[in-house]
């Protein structure tokens, strides 16, 4: 599968193969900061829409890659669509974030909860991922993703971005048996989902754990590590019977990296505040790492984003399994420019570490 | 100075001499989740009415003490009273947080501050330490605070919350020297203000670096920590002359627990996800840690409260300079009875630990 891309870099380093350049991609690199996805968005009505239509989706996807020498492509989609086809109404509110209309709450909303067949309620994910590799015609792998169950559970009890996630914090001290059902499920609906992804042709899928760093270290094993093991435990081989790596980014919790590659990540994906380099110490052979740079490096000029990028490829340093990102999705101010130029960056500076 | 205190468990566990339990404060402890609060709050008129009439200050200062046995008393104040001295325009918006008018976001903005006289323009601190302290008579110590240069320099930049604060990464990336510049002047009015506390009674001092968590460890070095140091290393001897301990509490920065106790840090504040034993570890002999149950856990029952806090206890083991904490501020929507059940916990579990 690896021989069949244009650009296998990003493979290879997942697979802690060697690599001519270091490569990259941005979380949320199909986003609100390319006045083109501005346009598409604008066209389609609303951010769910886009998400919801295959060949807008496809669009959004693609945009980046015409701009910048991106060695992936990630499918545009949201982390929250599969609590949405659980049936709990998602509707995205301007200037606060997700909200869902019902709510779980008790163990009567866990039990009523059912695991979505992706065929049918997720299909315009799948017919997205079919347009995106038939358009990309081998340029690049796509990426595939889902929130992992603590992540997306967190939304579910909450109903939308919280503060001090009091109603699912409660149940996880107060009730943790309910929470653990919950979680089993959404773990179950997660698997088939990526399962289908894979099936439809991602060829690299990362496992967004926004909210894992939250937890003390005990309850982010017991809450979610696990299920996110379970996950990755139950993902199928491609069509050509070749085996997905799966990308955790559990942000915040670079401390317990090496729990995470434990888990059986391919690679371990880390936030702007851990030290990328004694992250890749602690790991030693068990994966990859992806990061780190801080996003908000972006706003800044030219020759300060080549010197932030070098520092963190120097941190690295000439070691195997490097995917470089930011330690977080882009920020929609950031002018597009500063992208080609980190790109161009990371690319040109990261030679010498793989010469050999 | 020890010694005239009724209950100096804090001081000794701070300086790590023997205790007979560990030492328990809670930080808001005076605040949302006590009904008098709320009602003392509301005949206030507004938070910064609360915070700038000193009788009013003392009464919520000492209402969790008429409650709970804990260990001290922390004035009822807010950081952000430094920056709305220096002429910001602070107001609290419902729902929303602090605002200020004019928030500082240029050059020029910056070199219009000033360093505020705490005896005129927070003077109603001061009358408030000098409240607290007649009505405490040496029950137990008052612990002073301020923001940190970067927390409060935060905020005067972003002019409120922040998603992605934005604004002062954009200035510490792309033009450091005038964030070096803000941050000096800050660090002179935090470190003024807290001398004009400790004349004014507070015997012991926390540094809350609420945001040193969103920087990366270079950074936070360069922009919180060593702005830390400076203060510290300018604070005077109480009336006495004794030495007053800080305690820093750099939120999300525990990894970094080390750099901290050698910029002169009595304690070492440590959030809820980190494991305290092996911060401890880490430390040595350097400092007292505090901390670090998730302030969650006071939304369960009584015997999980227990439970997690015994294994906080465990976690530290039998050695000195454990302060008891919450990993951050206790949650408003928290029954005071949980509060007592964790107080007397913490004092009843933690005495096999100290018996020698």
């Amino acid at each position: 599968m690896i021989s069949k891309l244009k650009n296998d870099r990003l493979l290879r380093a997942l697979w802690r193969e060697p690599v001519d350049a270091t490569p990259i991609w941005i979380m949320r690199q199909a986003g609100r900061y390319l006045p083109e996805y501005r346009e598409l968005r604008q066209r389609a009505g609303s951010f769910l829409a886009l998400c919801q239509t295959p060949e807008l989706a496809c669009e959004a996807t693609l945009q980046p890659l015409r701009r910048f020498e991106l060695d992936a492509a990630i499918l545009f989609s949201d982390i929250l669509t599969v609590p949405d086809a659980m049936g709990l109404g998602l509707e995205i509110v301007e200037k606060h974030g997700p909200r869902f209309e019902t709510p779980v709450r008790s163990r009567a909303d866990i039990e009523k909860l059912a695991v979505p067949d992706p065929g049918s309620e997720l299909r315009y994910v799948l017919d997205a991922i079919r347009l995106i590799r038939a358009d990309l015609d081998g340029a690049v792998p796509l990426i595939g993703f889902a929130g992992s169950p603590w992540t997306i559970a967190t939304y579910m009890v909450e109903g939308g971005p919280s503060k001090d996630y009091a109603l699912i914090k409660g149940m996880l001290y107060a009730d943790p048996a309910s929470l653990h059902r919950l979680l089993a499920i959404v773990a179950e609906a997660v698997t088939v989902y990526l399962n289908a992804q894979i099936a439809a042709g991602v060829q690299v899928v990362q496992i967004f754990d926004t909210w894992g760093g939250i937890l003390s270290p005990p309850a982010y094993g017991e809450f979610s590590l696990d299920y996110m093991q379970r996950i990755i435990a139950g993902l199928e081989t491609d069509a050509g019977g070749t085996k997905v790596p799966v990308i955790l980014f559990s942000k915040g919790c670079a401390p317990l990296a090496e729990q995470i590659a434990d888990a059986g990540a391919a690679a371990v994906g880390v936030d702007w505040t851990a030290d990328i380099g004694e992250v890749r110490r602690r790991i030693g052979n068990k994966a990859a790492v992806q990061g780190n740079l801080d996003p908000a490096v972006l706003y800044a000029p030219a020759e300060i984003i080549r010197r932030e990028a070098a520092s963190v490829l120097e941190a690295y340093g000439p070691h195997r399994g490097h995917v470089f990102n930011l330690g977080h999705g882009i920020q929609p101010g950031v002018d597009p420019d500063k992208v080609a130029v980190l790109v161009d960056a990371v690319h040109e500076l990261s030679r010498s570490y793989h010469a050999s």
